[in-house]
Order: structure tokens, then sequence, then C-alpha cells
């Protein structure tokens, strides 16, 4: 077992983006309801797992991991969006995010709304103009990269193709294959979309953020598919077995709605074993990149993928 | 009076955007339900004004129109997705648009949060990667100041907000200012948010696109600014006296909900002489930038101008 602190890593980078966050959104009239609605999101406790990749990434690579700060925001400032768009009347419509009040419960539904639309759009305007919040930030033409990864990982293509499949197999389950081969390759699919999109890019974010030549991003590529469908997994998981007080919110809902998941295709035990399965090809990846010291410095990548299959929420 | 033809200039611009966004999307597969989706509201006939105004901008400066393209199809995708989450229940409430039914009446509110979302993330998208739709565009970095411009634009310093302070106009009519040269700052605050921010990013960005100059920047940036609040004085009239079978749209709903506006504060013709006054103060601004070609080829910018207060839808 590896004894590197995880927790105080996470805790420590956690920080700097939530002092990165406050920065960007300090800046503004806090008096302006926009502008609370999207830091009531943003704000609410989040696991800041996709920066802590980003960074991680970045730190694997031999760079300051401060690089990968401005595209570790806009992918936090992302993935908020889409909970809270996620949470609507019209979508979901759930109460309660990570032991909160959702967007709409707290302000209104129009103003979630626009608080999505807000933060989705100032996500790419930090992007292409950093020089207000961040010290450092990586040259214009990788910026520009930055842009391109990202709103291919949480678009048409991506993300918001990922809601639209998870929505339409919760519609229709008529429509789902029943094969269990067949049903395991859609669910995957769904999965790869929803949040294996924007995992990757955490990660190929701080590679691109470092300058990573294009054997680093393969390895890393592997690594973070590996990864993002464990998470996944994982939450199946944690919808069938975990604490609701530690998670904030409500588990037993898949089962609930007979909602396609790991567990029910799997089973619970194939569920976790498949997820080990899923880590020790991550760890594989990176060990098939030789680089001298990156075997030392990606020791909190590989921490990361341990810590996704033994999170409790 | 001029004798430009403006409505075959604009017929042939409008193909040209057209035959952009249809190569756009004609990649994706269409039996998808977002991408259907997406485009029902994207080729439901809008009238292509800001693109129009992107493509005349670069041609008043003497490059090829086509420049400007990859812009005009990003604002044409961020107005369409504003449109579909405006029509929201959430929102106003709409069941037509532009004559066809609105996004979510068509398909579901579900898709429909999920087709702007889309939208607005594949326009940025476009604008760092539009290699594999158009022949030619902006270099790099020309292109991220062209992300930085309309992402501030759209997002929460301008039509996100100017959406937000329309809607808290609405719902909390107590909390205007009663005095009408109070109420016609803030009418104009509203208005410059919410449409003339994406007015005049459409003609800054067919300027950044052509490698406009500061002078052509700020000549056409007052330009575009007084056009952008004639545009809004000009719905509000035509809201009062258009004809709903050639606008596609109700009318009269605005005294029906005793809205702010443009006629309920200066009354009828005082806003008709208000966008006469605006679009010559467009004119002027045109007139100050002395370059010796501009003249003759800013004359579409101009005859756009006069169209402005002309439609009738």
């Amino acid at each position: 077992m590896s004894t590197f602190d995880l927790s105080g890593y996470l805790s420590r980078n956690r920080k700097l983006v939530d002092d990165a966050l406050i920065s960007i959104f300090g800046k503004l009239d806090r008096q302006r309801e926009l502008v609370r609605a999207m830091t009531h999101s943003l704000m609410a406790g989040g696991k800041r797992v996709r920066p802590a990749l980003a960074l991680a990434t970045a730190h694997a690579l031999g760079a300051d991991p401060a690089i990968a700060l401005p595209a570790s925001c806009a992918i936090e400032m992302i993935h908020t969006y889409s909970l809270i768009h996620d949470d609507l009347p019209g979508m979901d419509d759930d109460d309660l995010r990570r032991g909160v009040p959702t967007c709409h419960k707290q302000f209104s539904e129009a103003t979630a709304i626009l608080a999505g639309d807000g933060l989705l759009t100032h996500a790419f305007h930090i992007l292409a103009a950093p020089g207000s919040c961040f010290k450092v930030f990586p040259g214009a033409e990788t910026r520009l990269i930055l842009v391109e990864k990202i709103s291919a990982a949480a678009g048409i293509n991506g993300m918001v193709e990922g809601q639209m499949l998870d929505m339409q197999a919760e519609k229709n389950p008529g429509d789902l294959p029943r094969d269990s081969a067949e049903a395991l390759a859609h669910l995957k699919k769904i999965h790869r979309h929803k949040t294996g999109a924007m995992i990757e890019v955490s990660v190929a974010s701080g590679a691109v953020s470092a300058g990573a030549g294009s054997d680093a991003l393969t390895a890393l590529g592997t690594y973070a598919q590996n990864i993002g469908l464990a998470f996944q997994v994982m939450d199946d998981i944690l919808n069938v077995e975990g604490d609701p007080e530690i998670m904030g919110k409500a588990v037993g809902t898949d089962a609930l709605h007979d909602k396609m998941t790991f567990p029910a295709i799997l089973g619970l035990q194939g569920s976790k074993d498949f997820s080990k399965q899923l880590i020790s090809d991550a760890l594989d990846a990176l060990n098939s990149y030789k680089e001298e010291e990156f075997k030392e410095k990606s020791e909190p990548l590989r921490a990361i993928a341990g810590y996704i299959i033994n999170r409790k929420r």
C-alpha cells in the first residue's frame, strides 16, 4: 500500500481551486441574484475530483500544477452547470444536491436555467481571458486547444449527448437492449458520454496545459478512460449500499426506478470486481509511460484511482 | 434613398449562413433526437440579422465575408439557444416561435434544455475547431479573441444577465424606477445586456475576423450600440402595432402584461422618433471612419440600419 497522503493532497488542491473560483466570482457584484445562484451551486461542497485530476496530471508531467488551474476552474464550472440543469423540474426534478437545496429550489426555475447557462458560458470566457484571475496560464494556442477539447467533451458528442441517452433510457426502458452484453455496451456508451468525457478531458487538460507530448497523452488517455468508467460503476454501487448521511442524498433510488445500472446487469459483486479491474487497467496505463520522473510524480494520480473505488460518497 | 438591393443581399448572406450551419449539423446523425431538436430551432426561419451584420462588417473592411462565417454561425447558434431556453415553461412558457412550435413543445422540456446547452457549447467548439466545416477561417489568436468577445457578450455580464434583469422586471414591477428618466435608463440597461451585447459582438466579430484596427473598431462599435438599441425599440413598437400573421407570433402581449417597454415610457410616436435618432447616430458613426473604400463598402451596413426600423417582423 502507498503511504501517500491523498486526503491532504486533495485538501490542498481543493483550496487552490476554491480560491481561484472565489477570485473569479469575487470580482462580480454579490448582490446580483444571478451571481448568488451560480456561487450557491459552485460552492456547495463539491468533491473537486475533476480539478484534482487536472492538477495531478500537470504535476505528474513535471509542471507547476497552477498552469492547469484555468482549465480546472472551467471544468468545475461546466460540471456544476450540468448538475444545476440536471436537477431542474423538467429533468430529474431533485430538491437536494450535496446536502443543500438545489439551485431552482433555493432560487427559482428560471434563475437556475440562467445560472447554468451563465456558468457554461463563463467557463469558456475564463479559458479565453484568464489574465485577470490567474498568475500563470498557458499560451494562446494551448488555450484554444483547451476550448476545443473541453467544448467537445461537454457538448453534443460528449456530456450533453450522455444526458440525452440517459434520459431516453429512463423514459423508454422498453427500447433498451435485453441481452446483457448489449445492455452492458449501451450502459458503457451512456456513461462514456455522460461522465467519462468530462473526466477524460480533465486529465487531458492537465496534460495539454503542461505541454504533454503524444506518448504521455496516450498513456494518460487510457488511464482517464478507465477511471472515468470506474467512477460511474462506483456511483451505481454507492446508490445500492452507500450511506445517505455521508452522501448527502438518497440511496436506493436506481432500484426503485428500475434503472439500468452496473449492479442491475453485473450484480453487486460483479460490479465491484469490474471497478477493480478498471482501476488495475488505469494503473497499467500509467506504468506504460516510461519517462524518468513520471513514476514518482504520478503518485497522486495513482492514489486518486484508488480513491475512486474506495470513496464513500 | 439608396438603391442598394438589401433584400437580395440578405438572401445571399442568409444562404451562406444556412449552408454553413447545414454543413456543421449535416455531419451528425440526424436520427439523434438531440440533433433533431437543435436543428428544429436553428432552421426555423430566423432572420439571421446577427450573421448578416458580421458578414457585412467583414465586407465593409475589404475582407472576404467568408472569413466571418465561423463567428456568424457561432453567434446564430448562441442566439438560437437563448430563444429555446427563453421559451421554456420555467421562463416565458411560449408555445410558438417564428410560427412553428417551440423546441419544448415539439420535443420535450428536458430535450429543449439539452438542445440549448448543446447549441451553446457547440458554438465555442466551432470557433476553436472550424477546420472541418469552413474553407477559410481566422488564425488561432484571432479565434481565441472571438471566444473571449462572444463569451463575454453571451454570458453573465451580457445576454444572460439581460435575461435575468428582464425577468426580475417582469416579476417585481414594483421594484422598478417610477421616474420616467430612471425607467428609461433601466430599460436601456436591460436591453443593452439582453439583445444589444450580442448585436454589438456580431459587428465586432466581423471586424476582428477581418483584422480590423482600433479606429475601425471604435466607429463600428458605436454603430452597433445604436442599431442594437434601435432593434429593441422596434421590437417593442412591433409588439404594439405589428401584424401577427407577418410576425408569426402574437402582438399586444407587452401591454397585456403591463411590461416596461419603450412605447410604455416614451409613447408610440416618441419611440419611433427615438429609433430614428439611434439609426441616424449609427450612420454618423460609420461616416466618422474615413478609410478610402469604406464609404462604398459599408453600404450594406447602412442598409441594415435602415431595415431595422422599417422591418415588419
